[in-house]
């Protein structure tokens, strides 16, 4: 029994109720919720005094790259780096310090921030890394930085075709490869890279769970598991370890069938594992220009971005993990991408019957015509608020002032019908669900700006925004029977926070502190405990 | 509690022991062995009586190829075959019972009971087969016969060379590829045949763990695992469908450190699964002539056959795996293998110290002067009597009359101090380990030739025999704590059999019949009821 709490809950229904006990059974199971004026059993087997704490339901996150979050911490972090020159500095810096890595590997850059007006070049990478060779991805994962060193191991030259839906960029006014590689042209450097150790990827795992825990993410769905992660996953489990509850989405279709054979997998562990579908990728991202528009980049004209396959190959692969059941979720930035993931949903409908649940990953550029076909099949916007802030500028950049009408559009979407399932794309943004809270509310960075909220007619209210990030992405894993609201027969997934988000500011929103983290009614984490232990590891490392 | 039995188990000291009832923990471990005087408790949660039947260990069958084994049991299944013309109509009967399939495959075919002094060929086979591809591997599978559309398909033609370890059998007197492919150039056609569906892995999965409950068989070490058959395994499981104990020795190095990761796994489903180390291949095998020996085959001067890999490589994988505390297991047929194994363990226990169980499977020729090298660093040898039986004619044929002191020697070996580990490679022999034990004690095939027994000093009596089926393939799986005898705080794993192997003849303990085959205190067998059952699946396929 956890009394004494200031507890919210959504209802299920679209609202929000409030209680003040909850009594969980001995399997994890929430069995009874005491609203105001019910009056809890006595005798219980234990009880824990809340303190009046506010108790919110673990949040769920629609979208992540779990072993990518792991690495992320194990390797160079140029995020957040404001110009090359100290990019350079920070990459000199860890070399230095890491003298006995074979490749130099790290991510998180991005030429925007650097006010670049270009792509950074391997020439530039030299200085900071001498001969070693270097990989750093951009920081939507769809591009990559080479040093000389990389691009020799790959054997890229001048006489290197650009692969199919993929660009080697080029130095200026020749065919000499500049440094950076796009989309199709990033597994020429990426497969050179020495694959990680087993037990680099068994502590990538510990890494990404202890971010997750941090920051209050109970679930999350893992778009992308590769054999190698969902092996990791089970080692983790085996040992007890695995805490965070992962609904797995194969990276592709062979990683889809390895894992899960004839179907989807069922739910393990204590429905702390399942494999529920595939993740598919129809184009690139906006920042790298390779989001596949409807119509030229404002800042490119005559360039559209690319699809990385055809409309025939997209529906073949939705169709072979459909037919043994499996969920499809599929990656589409631009208007283009969307219309024809809407297109190949629309086709396969007629095949595919039932409770399918199709999604879409990011949706994040939507032709205004196309958001009421959301609604049609029930198809699932999963959406990640961060990335509106983060990338407005570039956004309207990219697409000029006309087509921003259906860019991040929330709240259209949710009224077309379809159900909102928001997450973080971790590593790309930080797992950080009260700062998407913050934003999906307002429309605003972490600095205000801009006054008024950007395209603010796409904010949503705070019921809305928090189901997205519980019940709506429950939904959208096939988990709402278990997971998302605090109600009897769910998991007992909450956490403890230090103020009331219904009543909180986009700004003190945003500056929500995680005290607790409990998962199946046990606690995983605890600020008060953990955050020392973290520091000092962190201090070792 | 099951009590009135005849119980028979090795004590793990060498000897056997006779007990009347053994009372079985909630947990599926053996509570207590009640010897004759000893009164068990009255009350007890239920109660079996056992009727006075013969009761016995369940036995562990050491060596197996078990996704092998399944599909050998849904493919075209040439075993028996007495001439190839036998062999031709079988194969045109199935090509004609399927005529959907897209690749006629199968195996268990013998060129020596065919008494044709040659390999069959790609012709011979397209007269059953037509243009479709078919592929059918040799009995001890280390050799295939393709048809002409076969070769087609994996682009054959009298320009291919033999690959690196392997043979492309040609036509008299010329290049052309005759139709048959040895060790190495095994590859070349397998790897074009259409990988099997997860459901077919699925459905091979659970023939085979029918086989082996059938032949009383409640654990195996399955030599070769790969992913896709960890994944069979583990789906299994999680359904509650793992009933026969596995231990897996993985596909090579790369699948090891993807099943396993850093090192083995722990023992999952109530040890029912695990992945103790690797399986790796340094020759062929025997009847194909791909055994590397000392000196030249009896039967083809100036041949030897051929190593897989050179001694540095070998070197470099068993260390790869002992460096993380894998278990290496090394097939090594010819004398010449076995030495260099020998060699290799000899120089790798200097660094990799400690219970390490480095096993040899098969031991099948080994030089007498190697014989005592088995006991110095306590290696297992891990042998198939099976394979004496059938074998030994041809290996008189391939190793002429003065090398046969070492051939299937498990009697020298044994008093070596090597400890024996027995098991049946099925599918190149049943997984029956009555016929193995009878032929252990005999060494005499089902028609008690030759009269007196093979190289009858290699003989065991029944209680070595027993252990090796039992105790002994225990312990080359790290397994002697929980498996392989009926004590208190072992795994409550035994079979009823309709008679006392210890008062049986060879042509008697040949023919016991396994009633019951229970696991972990639970009936997982009964021939009284599946019997009926299997029949009237057999018919209906």
């Amino acid at each position: 029994m956890i009394e004494n709490v200031a507890g919210i809950t959504p209802d299920g229904k679209g609202g929000l109720e409030r209680f003040e006990a909850l009594l969980i059974g001995e399997d994890g199971r929430i069995r009874e919720v005491y609203h105001k004026g019910e009056k809890p059993p006595e005798r219980v087997a234990y009880k824990l005094d809340g303190k009046g704490r506010v108790l919110v339901p673990g949040m769920i996150d629609a979208h992540v790259h779990v072993m990518g979050t792991g690495f992320a911490r194990m390797t160079l972090d140029l995020s957040g780096t404001k110009s090359l020159d100290e990019a350079l500095a920070r990459i000199a810096a860890y070399a230095a310090a890491h003298p006995d890595v074979p490749w130099l590997l790290g991510g998180g850059w991005n030429q925007v921030d650097w006010g670049l007006g270009r792509m950074p070049t391997a020439a530039e990478l030299d200085q900071a890394t001498g001969g070693r060779p270097a990989w750093l991805t951009r920081v939507d994962g769809h591009a990559g930085w080479a040093n000389s060193a990389a691009l020799a191991a790959a054997g890229i030259s001048a006489a290197t075709a650009d692969p199919a839906g993929g660009q080697i960029v080029r130095r200026d006014g020749g065919k000499a490869p500049a440094g950076v590689l796009v989309d199709g042209a990033v597994p020429l450097v990426a497969g050179k890279v020495p694959p990680p150790r087993a037990s680099d990827l068994d502590t990538a795992f510990a890494e990404a769970q202890l971010v997750f825990l941090k920051n209050g993410v109970t679930a999350v769905a893992d778009m992308g598991t590769t054999i190698e992660a969902w092996q990791a996953f089970r080692r983790a489990a085996d040992l007890g370890n695995l805490r965070v509850r992962i609904v797995s989405y194969a990276a592709g279709v062979d990683d889809m069938a390895l894992i899960g054979g004839p179907g989807p997998s069922p739910w393990l562990y204590d429905d702390r594992l399942k494999l529920a579908g595939v993740k598919l990728y129809l184009d690139g991202a906006l920042g790298s220009s390779g989001a596949w528009l409807k119509s030229s980049y404002a800042d490119a004209p005559g360039t559209t971005g690319l699809p990385t396959m055809s409309d025939t190959k997209l529906g073949n692969l939705m169709s072979r993990a459909a037919i043994d059941r499996f969920q499809v979720a599929v990656h589409a930035i631009g208007d283009k991408a969307n219309a024809a993931v809407l297109s190949a949903i629309d086709e396969l409908s007629h095949t595919y019957t039932g409770d399918r649940r199709w999604r879409i990953e990011h949706a994040q550029i939507v032709d205004p015509a196309d958001i009421a076909r959301f609604g049609q099949h029930g198809v699932i916007a999963s959406m990640q608020p961060q990335h509106e802030a983060s990338d407005r500028i570039m956004a309207e950049a990219r697409l000029g002032p006309d087509r921003l009408a259906g860019a991040y559009a929330w709240k259209s979407l949710a009224a077309s019908g379809t159900t909102l399932a928001f997450g973080s794309d971790t590593p790309v943004e930080p797992p950080a669900p009260f700062v998407g809270l913050a934003v999906a509310i307002s429309r605003q960075g972490a600095d205000g700006q801009p006054a008024g909220g950007w395209q603010p007619q796409e904010r949503l209210t705070l019921p809305q925004a928090l189901a997205a990030y519980t019940t709506g992405a429950a939904y959208a894993m096939f988990a709402e029977d278990r997971l998302g609201r605090l109600a009897r027969g769910m998991r007992a997934d909450f956490l403890f926070v230090d103020r009331d988000p219904t009543t909180a500011t986009p700004e003190t929103l945003r500056q929500t502190r995680v005290l607790e983290t409990w998962i199946n009614g046990q606690k995983a984490w605890d600020a008060s405990k953990d955050a020392a232990k973290d520091e000092a590891k962190s201090a070792g490392r």
